[in-house]
């Protein structure tokens, strides 16, 4: 799951609800089979799948496309060496001419720590309505809901609304680091209509969240080397200093308005149309929440609470993640230290295109005297977003509104950045992360959990969205 | 000894030799006891004395009072709680109405790294005409050379040719932190007319340097708390950035042309007069040396040799000496930091007032917004120089020209800093570096030693200087 932060958004009032596509007999047959669901959400998670520490993957793996089978897909193992097998699945519809792919990953975190687990992580079992085990939720317990949600259609309807792909990997949990070799190597395998991703997640109220796509990121280490070897800080009157070469270098990147000030930073980036401005509005955001939570003074620059929401949106970043030089035990040490380290990560707008802009950033070093200056690239990824008004993001919102009876919150962009762009790049594909998962669901913790009155909606969610866009 | 920066400065030619005062007779005693005199120096540096371990403390102590009295002189033991012994001695003279004190320390450095000694670091023997032992140079070697010219003069001519007083610390190698209560409890018993420091030193050429002060220090740590947590970086976007603070800070402390833009801070710093520029320009200085021990590219700012060698004497400085704020590990975390801490030396010159310029700097920083920014204030002396022209420093110049035949190396003052301002400030007394060490004397370091020529010409420095100042 994407580390981007949570409860800062607060639940909405119900909205009006619209006619369902699901039929009565899906939904009855849903309802049903809940108990046998369960059952092969604890039979996926019994498996041990930490990518951590390679433990259990193969098997894992194996087990996937067993379950893959059962469902009637056809199925196929891809490869690279030194990575997790790709589990992929296809199921064909003459219903629709539409293919829908669900991204998963059958890898989990570890466990520990252990003694905070009040039933074994990897022997789940069901308590007061919910399963508990790693991995329940992020992300067997998804992956599964779909597989259940496409057996369900070839049960009661004979198959599914519109085809549909299943993209499995095994080491989301360890940065999906061959996603984009596996996207390069096996090319078309993966088109589609539309991307359904790793989860979707209902808030504490049950309101259900839209989440239509990512930040981009680039993020580096800056290196400033002055000497060989620290010096004793009296000669600080005649030998140079790299942190103070380090602060006019930062001071040269952005202004006191936040503004980065490489030429070109902003050249594309829109404004919000009025679509979007409207649903930005009607996004609650707890801000005094958020400053609680961090013990902040305010938000940055003085922004007021509406600005600080769209920030979070729409706003390209310029953080400083780390920065380390000299002495930093306790007490003093009389140093000149010989470098200085700083790590940045920037987040970018889907306008904003990471390669120019590492460009950009290298020219304007260059350009103001720090032609020297080492600038390290970590990573490098394009912001992905669906827009509000495409017909699949509608399917999605107008899917939520009437399987909750509420109207959904709608997240134009998460603040956080994943691998989505992999896809919905290259493609041209649209994205909607909806799922069973709750935000109080425990992941990456002890105790992580699915609730089975979630479980079912979620599944209702998927399908009443595959049936919408397979019809629009 | 003070840990400033050696093997910068050049020998110089010869100068030509002026009236001696010291007697042939004594000269004649001091080449004739040579031996007797290596003899007392290894058993004081028989006794371990390891402040940083506080092993042999006591005992040496004892060892130090006892041969105090061997030599005629009046002893006291002098004690602050938790503090080590300070061993004071005092001889009257008719000779003359002035008082010089001797200041040394009884303690050493930490004897390892053990395998790197050819011989036991506590069983000093002499090889090829030096002494080798931990101690023999820094300081216990400058201490008993001290009491034997001392003894040397009481032997030869009944007394010494003026006033002296031993002033013996146990902790210089730990920092001399109870250095200022032991002043301040013991007052007017260290008053003098001048003071011999610690240690005095030739160069590899044999020429003999005289160092006629320090510069003062403020050392400082900033810290700018922003949030009570770390963040997700993603929430950059909305909360505010310890560590871009902190760039903003630095920013406004110093300008591009290394000067401190605090209001004041240069208000009562003098240019050097016609004869300090004088002593300067004939001071050698191995700048393209220096650069290139370093590795540096060139001078901090730009500066020529002249100005660097400058600089080092005269220039304030303000020094990052360490920098830290989130993640220092391998590869990329996004992380937005709650905090950011910076540790800053500032060196001062004599006309510098480190209190008076601490308040400067807390007030600079309230009136530009700072104002919530902790400064904690690690330590601060103020720096401490004997006038050239003071008689004091014009005997030991000229006292060094005659015993060694050439013109000695003037340093007006060191880059680094010391506790001497602790003498110096308070009782006006000048004060100069003269002594039996050499800068390849491996102090600090394993197979640390003493040269034995180097010990009656150092002891003889010393007289000479004694005896011109007494008669000036």
């Amino acid at each position: 799951m994407l580390t981007a932060p949570s409860n800062v958004y607060l639940p909405r009032p119900a909205a009006s609800s619209e006619t369902r596509l699901v039929s009565d007999k899906f939904e009855k047959y849903v309802a049903e089979n809940v108990d046998e669901f369960a059952k092969e959400i604890i039979r996926l998670a019994s498996q041990r799948s930490v990518s951590a520490r390679r433990e259990g993957i193969e098997e894992c793996a194996a087990l996937v496309e067993k379950m893959l089978k059962e469902i009637g897909a056809q199925t196929r193992i891809l490869r690279i060496e030194g990575a997790p097998p790709l589990v992929f699945g296809e199921m064909k519809s003459k219903k629709s001419g539409k293919t829908i792919m669900f991204y998963n990953h059958y890898d989990v975190q570890p466990e520990e720590p252990l003694e905070l687990w009040k039933s074994p992580p990897f022997k789940p079992e069901i308590r007061d309505g919910a399963i508990y085990g790693r991995g329940v939720s992020d992300d067997k317990g998804e992956l599964v809901a779909r597989l259940k949600v496409v057996q369900s259609y070839v049960e009661t309807q004979g198959e599914p609304p519109c085809n549909v792909k299943f993209f499995f990997e095994g080491e989301e949990e360890t940065g999906s680091v061959h996603l984009a070799e596996y996207i390069e190597k096996y090319g078309d395998l993966f088109k589609a209509d539309g991307v359904i991703w790793e989860y979707g997640t209902v808030d504490t109220s049950g309101t259900p969240k839209v989440t239509l796509g990512v930040k981009g990121m680039i993020y580096v280490e800056f290196v400033i080397r002055s000497l060989s070897q620290d010096a004793h800080s009296s000669l600080a009157a005649a030998l140079p200093s790299a942190p103070w070469r380090m602060v006019r270098l930062l001071n040269m990147l952005k202004d006191a308005n936040e503004r980065i000030m490489v030429p070109g930073w902003y050249d594309n980036v829109s404004t919000l149309s009025e679509d979007e401005l409207q649903v930005l509005q009607e996004m609650p955001f707890d801000g005094d929440g958020l400053k609680k939570s961090y013990g902040a003074a305010g938000f940055v620059g003085g922004m007021t609470e509406e600005q600080a929401k769209k920030a979070l949106v729409q706003r390209p970043t310029g953080n400083i993640a780390g920065i380390w030089s000299g002495y930093t035990g306790p007490g003093s040490k009389t140093v000149l230290p010989k470098e200085i380290h700083v790590k940045m990560d920037f987040r970018l707008v889907p306008e904003q295109d990471p390669e120019d802009l590492f460009k950009k950033l290298r020219k304007h070093l260059d350009d103001n005297g720090f032609a020297d200056v080492e600038i390290q690239l970590e990573s490098m990824e394009p912001a992905a977003r669906t827009p509000h008004s495409h017909p699949f993001a509608q399917a999605a919102i107008a899917a939520a509104a009437e399987v909750y009876g509420k109207k959904p919150i709608v997240q134009l962009g998460s603040p956080g950045t994943g691998p989505l762009y992999l896809f919905t790049r290259k493609y041209g594909m649209p994205s909607v992360d909806i799922g069973v998962s709750a935000e109080d669901g425990g992941i990456h913790a002890p105790n992580e959990n699915l609730k089975l009155e979630n479980l079912v909606k979620g599944m209702l969610w998927i399908a009443e969205t595959m049936e919408k866009f397979s019809a629009a």
